[in-house]
C-alpha cells in the first residue's frame, strides 16, 4: 500500500542548515519566528495530513465525487476532513493578518503545502484554489471586496475558484466569449460556460466565490479585452452570511484520469451577479496574480506527489523479497533478497530521492524569495528576488511536475505488476501527478513563458541574476577539495546553460521557431542546473554538519545522494545542449498536411 | 476522439523497400508470398482494425469486466468482435499448417499484431495469450496433445493463457509453490494458487486452456525444479468437445489502472487434471519459448499504442485552433492557428512519428529474422537470425514499451486538459500502455537480461553480430554524401555502445553490481542505436524512392523525420554513455535502512 510519513527531518535540514533563516526571521512580520515555532506547526501540519487526509486519498480516488441535478457531493470523509482541517486553522495559515489571517511567510505555506499535496492532492486542490482566489482579490479588488470576501475565503468558510477555460480556448484567453453586462447598481450580469472548473462546485463549504474572465459590451478584442469578475455562489448579505443564489450552476463534472474527488466542473453563468475585480480589460494581469502563485503550487503538488511515490516504493523495495543480489545473498535465512539489493532498483529509487530532496530545497528557497519580495524593506533585494521568482516559476511549475509523474511511474516499476493494481495506490498517484503537467498552462507554454518572456525580460536581467547566484557559490567554494565533486559538475552544467541560452539569443531573434523549438529543453536543462546549484548547497551544509560530528549517517546521506545526482541525473545536460543546438529546422520541415 | 486508420503504406514500404522482401519469400512455405497478397492481407486485417476492435476499445475501458460468482463477462461487444476475429481467421495466421494453420511468416503476423494492438489493445491480449500457449505446446508437447489442443487453439475456438506468478513471486519463479501429483493415468493432479493470469477467465470462447508451472513431489528446489502442465478449463472429449469442468476456477478478476476489458484472473487450481508438457523439471525452458514470444508480442503492443497516440495527437494538433504561430498567423481566416503550427507541438509529434516509423522497421525485421531462424534452410544463416534475434528481443520489449507509454503522454500532452478527460480517449492509451511495462518481466528485468544473459553469451556472438550489421551498413554508405547526415550520428552512437559495452566488460567482471547498475541505460543506448540504423537503412530506402521519381513528398518526409532523429533524439547516447561509465556506486553508496 502507499506509505506516507512527513519528512519533518528533512524539511527543517532545509529551511534552517541550507537555507538562510535568519533571512526569514529578519523580515517585517516574522519577528516571532523561531525554527522551534515553525517545528511545531510542521509537527501539527504532518498529524493532519498523516491522519487526516492520507487515509481518505485512495478512497476518494474510488469513490470519486457524485454529481445529481447541479449538486456535487464530495467522496466519504472529505466533508469532515474539511471541517477539521478549517478548525486547525490550514486554510489561513499565510493569509494576511488584516483580514483574520495569521500572517506565517509563504516559505512555510509551501512546507504545510507539500505536505498536504503528498498526502492527498485531491483533498489539497480545493483550499489550494481558495489560496489563489484570495490573493487575486488582495492585490486587486476594492476595500469593499475585500472586506466582504477575504475573511471567510480565509478562515476556509467559503472556498474561491478560477473561472478561465472555456471549451474553445484555454492556452488562448483572447478568445473567450463569457459576456458582462454593466447593471444600475454598478454591479455586472455575467453569462457564458466555464469547463475545467477545479472546486467548481462541491459540497464542503457553504459559498463558493468565482473569480471570473469576462468581457464587457465595449471590449477590445483579444487578450486586451477580457476583465476579472467576482462572482459568488450565494451572494452574500450584509451580515456576511450567504444570501441569495446567484445565477451559476453546475451542468455537469468532468470523468478525469485521475483527482477523482477534486470536482472539475462546466459552470453555466446565466445573468450571474458579479463585480469587478481591479480595472476594466485589466483582467488578465489580475488573472496572473492568481496563475503565478499557482503555478508554484502546482510544482509542489510535483514535489508532493513525488515523495509519496519514493517512500511508497521504498517501502515496498525494502518488503519484497525476490531473487537474490548479484554479489551474493544478504539474507540467507530468506528464501530470496529484498529487492532493494538490486542497483536497477537503487537507480529507481536514487532518482526519486535525489529529486525530492533537491526539489524540496529549491522550492523553500522560491519560498523565501517570495517572502523577500514581498515583505523586505529593502528595495533591492525585492528586486532581485522578485526576478528571480519570475524566472524560476516556469521552471518550477514544469520540472516538478514532470519528475512528479516520473517518480510515481518509477514506484510503479518498483512495485512490478502489483503497482498496476488499483488497491496497491501507487498508480493513482500517477494518474493524480498526470494532470499538473497539464494545468496552470501545459508545461510546453511554460517553456515558451522561460524562453519568450522570462529570459529576454527586462534586458535578462533575471537569468543574468541566477547565473550570477551560481558562479557565486562556484567561486565562493572552488578552493574546497571537499567540495569539488559537486562544484565541477555544476560549473560544467551552467557553462552549457550559457552556450545554450548565447545559441538562443543569436538565433531566436532571426526565427522566433527557434525559440519554440527549444524551449522544453532549455527548460530542462536550466531546471537540472538549479537543482545541482541547490544539491551543492547541500553538500556544503552536509559537510558542516559532518564537520560538527552531529547525525553523521543523516549528512553521509546527503553526500551519497547529491552524487547520484551529480554522476547519473546531471549528465542529461550534454544531451540537451546538443538537441537545443540543433535547431528547429528538424522539426518544424515536414508540412503540416504530411503528418 | 481518439482516431487511428491502419498505416498500411508505411508498413508496405518498409516491408517492400527498407527490408528485403525477397528473403522472406525465398523461405520454404513462403513461395506464394507476393507483395500484393500481403497488402490485401493487410488490408482485410485493417477492415476488422478499424471497424470492428477500435470502435469497443473506448467502451470497453469505460465498462470494464464483470466477475460473479467465478464467471467473468467482457464488455458489450467484445463476444461479437471475438466472434468475426475468429471467423476471419486471424486467430490462425501465423499457425501450424499441420493443425490448420494459414502459415503465414512471422513478419506479416506482427504487421497484423501491431493494427490488432493498435485498435484495441485489451481485445488483442486475448489471441495474444493464445499464441504464447499454442507455441509452448507445439514446440515441447507430446504429439498426442498437439493433436488435441493445437487444431482448436489456433482457430480460435479455445484460446490459452500462460500461469507463471503466484502472489509471493513473479520475477524469481525459482519460488513458486504450486504442486503436481503424479496420477495412476500418467495425469497430473495440480494444486496451487496463481494470480495476474491475462485471459485466465472469460466468456469469448467455449475452453480455456491454461499453462501452468508447478513443482513435482520430487522437484530440485528453485528454477530446476519447475515443471510446465497444460490445464484445460474443461477436459476435452475424445471428439474434441469440452467435456468435464477441471478443478481450476476464477477467485476474483484485479481491478487495474487499463486495459480495463482485459481480465486479469486469480486462479485457483484445487486437484485439476493436467499434462506435463515438455520434460519434468525442465518447465522453465519450456516457458520461455512463450515467454520470448510474448515478449516480443509486448513490444509490438507498444508500437500499436505509440501509433494511436500519435495519429490521435496529429488529429487533434490540425483541428485545434488555439494562439498563433511565432512567426506570424498562418491561417488568417481563422480565430486563431492550429496548434500544429507550434513547435513544441511539432517537438511532440516528431518524437511520436519518428519512434513509430523507426520502430516499425525494427520490428519487422526482427520478424524476418523470426522467419529465418525458424525457417531457412542455411544453417549458418538461421544462427545469425537466432543470435540478433535474442539480442533483441529484451531491447524491443523495454524500449518499445517505455515509449509506447511516453507517446501516449505525449498525445495526452498535445491535448492539452482535454486529453485527461476520459472521454477523449487519449488518457486510456497512457493507462492501457502502462502495463507494458511491467508484464513478461519488468524492464529492469529486460535490461538485465541484456546486460547478463545476452551480452555476455557465446562469447558476445550476439553482440558482435549486431555491431557488425551496423558498421557493414556505415561501410557500405561511407562514400554516399546524401547519406552522411545519417551515417555520421549512427557512427558516433556506435562508437558510444562500443566504448559502454568495453566498460561494462572491464569492470562487470569485478563487481557485477556494475551490470546492474548499467542494464537501463546500456539497453537505451542500445535500442537509440539499432533505431539510428533503421533510419540510415529507411533514408537509404527513401534515397532510392526520390531517385525513381516518385511519391517525392511521402520519401521526402520520411527524410525530414529521419533528420529529427538524428538530430534531436539520439543525442540522448551522450548522456547515457557518461552516465552507464559513472559506475553503479553512487546509486549502491546508501545503506538500505538509510532510504
Amino acid at each position: 500500500m502507499a506509505t506516507y510519513k512527513a519528512p519533518l527531518k528533512d524539511m527543517r535540514f532545509v529551511l534552517e542548515e541550507v537555507l538562510d533563516f535568519g533571512t526569514l526571521s529578519a523580515l517585517p512580520g516574522n519577528g516571532e519566528l523561531t525554527p522551534d515555532l515553525v517545528a511545531a506547526i510542521l509537527e501539527e501540519g504532518a498529524k493532519i495530513a498523516e491522519n487526516v487526509l492520507f487515509p481518505i486519498n485512495r478512497s476518494g480516488d474510488e469513490e470519486g465525487c457524485h454529481y445529481e441535478n447541479g449538486v456535487v457531493r464530495t467522496p466519504a470523509g472529505f466533508k469532515e476532513a474539511y471541517r477539521q482541517f478549517v478548525e486547525g486553522g490550514w486554510t489561513n495559515t499565510t493569509s494576511d493578518p488584516r483580514y483574520g489571517g495569521q500572517g506565517l511567510p509563504a516559505t512555510l505555506g509551501f512546507m504545510l503545502s507539500e505536505m498536504f499535496s503528498s498526502a492527498n492532492m485531491s483533498f489539497s486542490m480545493y483550499p489550494g484554489l481558495s489560496h489563489g482566489a484570495y490573493e487575486a482579490i488582495r492585490v486587486h479588488a476594492s476595500d469593499e471586496l475585500k472586506q466582504a470576501y477575504l475573511p471567510k475565503l480565509g478562515d476556509g468558510t467559503w472556498t474561491g475558484t478560477m473561472c478561465l477555460t472555456e471549451a474553445h480556448c484555454g492556452t488562448d484567453l483572447g478568445m473567450l466569449r463569457t459576456r458582462a453586462e454593466p447593471q444600475a447598481d454598478h454591479s455586472y450580469s455575467i453569462t457564458g460556460t466555464k469547463i475545467f472548473i477545479s472546486a467548481g462546485e462541491h459540497d464542503l463549504a457553504e459559498n463558493i466565490i468565482h473569480l471570473v474572465l469576462a468581457r464587457l459590451p465595449d471590449a477590445p478584442e483579444g487578450v486586451r479585452g477580457i476583465s476579472l469578475f467576482l462572482v459568488p455562489k450565494f451572494v452574500p448579505t450584509t451580515d456576511g452570511k450567504p444570501g441569495e443564489r446567484n445565477g451559476v450552476r453546475c451542468g455537469a463534472i468532468e470523468h478525469k484520469m485521475g483527482i477523482k474527488a477534486s470536482s472539475t466542473a462546466v459552470l453555466n453563468f446565466d445573468q450571474a451577479k458579479g463585480w469587478l475585480v481591479g480595472e476594466a480589460n485589466k483582467g488578465l494581469n489580475a488573472m496572473f496574480v492568481m496563475m503565478n502563485a499557482a503555478r508554484v503550487g502546482v510544482a509542489i503538488l510535483g514535489l508532493g506527489l513525488a515523495e509519496t511515490s519514493y517512500q511508497s516504493a521504498v517501502a515496498y523495495a525494502r518488503d519484497r523479497v525476490q531473487g537474490r543480489s548479484l554479489t551474493g545473498p544478504k539474507e540467507k535465512d530468506k528464501p530470496a533478497d529484498p529487492i532493494i539489493v538490486h542497483p536497477d532498483v537503487r537507480r529507481m529509487l536514487m532518482i526519486q530521492r535525489s529529486f525530492t530532496e533537491g526539489a524540496r530545497s529549491l522550492v523553500y528557497w522560491v519560498g523565501t524569495l517570495i517572502d523577500v519580495a514581498h515583505r523586505s524593506e529593502d528595495a533591492e533585494k525585492r528586486e532581485v528576488a522578485d526576478d528571480l521568482l519570475q524566472l524560476l516559476t516556469p521552471v518550477l511549475k514544469a520540472y516538478f511536475t514532470d519528475m512528479g509523474f516520473e517518480c510515481a511511474n518509477l514506484a510503479i516499476q518498483t512495485y512490478g505488476g502489483h503497482g498496476y493494481i488499483r488497491e496497491h495506490g501507487v498508480e493513482q498517484l500517477a494518474r493524480d501527478a498526470r494532470i499538473t503537467q497539464l494545468y496552470e498552462g501545459t508545461n510546453g507554454i511554460q517553456a515558451l513563458d522561460l524562453v519568450g518572456r522570462k529570459l529576454p525580460m527586462k534586458g535578462g536581467r533575471p537569468a543574468q541574476r541566477l547565473l550570477g547566484e551560481i558562479s557565486g557559490f562556484i567561486a565562493a567554494n572552488k578552493g574546497d577539495a571537499a567540495m569539488a565533486e559537486f562544484i565541477e559538475p555544476l560549473e560544467k552544467a551552467l557553462g552549457r546553460v550559457q552556450e545554450s541560452v548565447l545559441w538562443l539569443m543569436q538565433n531566436a531573434m532571426k526565427n522566433p521557431d527557434e525559440a519554440g523549438g527549444a524551449a522544453t529543453d532549455t527548460l530542462r536543462l536550466i531546471a537540472l542546473t538549479a537543482m545541482a546549484f541547490m544539491w551543492a548547497r547541500i553538500a556544503k551544509a552536509a559537510q558542516k554538519g559532518l564537520a560538527a560530528g552531529n547525525d553523521n549517517e543523516f549528512y553521509e546521506a546527503k553526500l551519497q545522494t547529491g552524487r547520484f545526482f551529480a554522476r547519473r541525473v546531471l549528465p542529461q545536460t550534454t544531451a540537451l545542449m546538443h538537441a537545443i543546438k540543433s535547431g528547429a529546422e528538424p522539426m518544424m520541415a515536414l508540412k503540416a498536411e504530411a503528418f
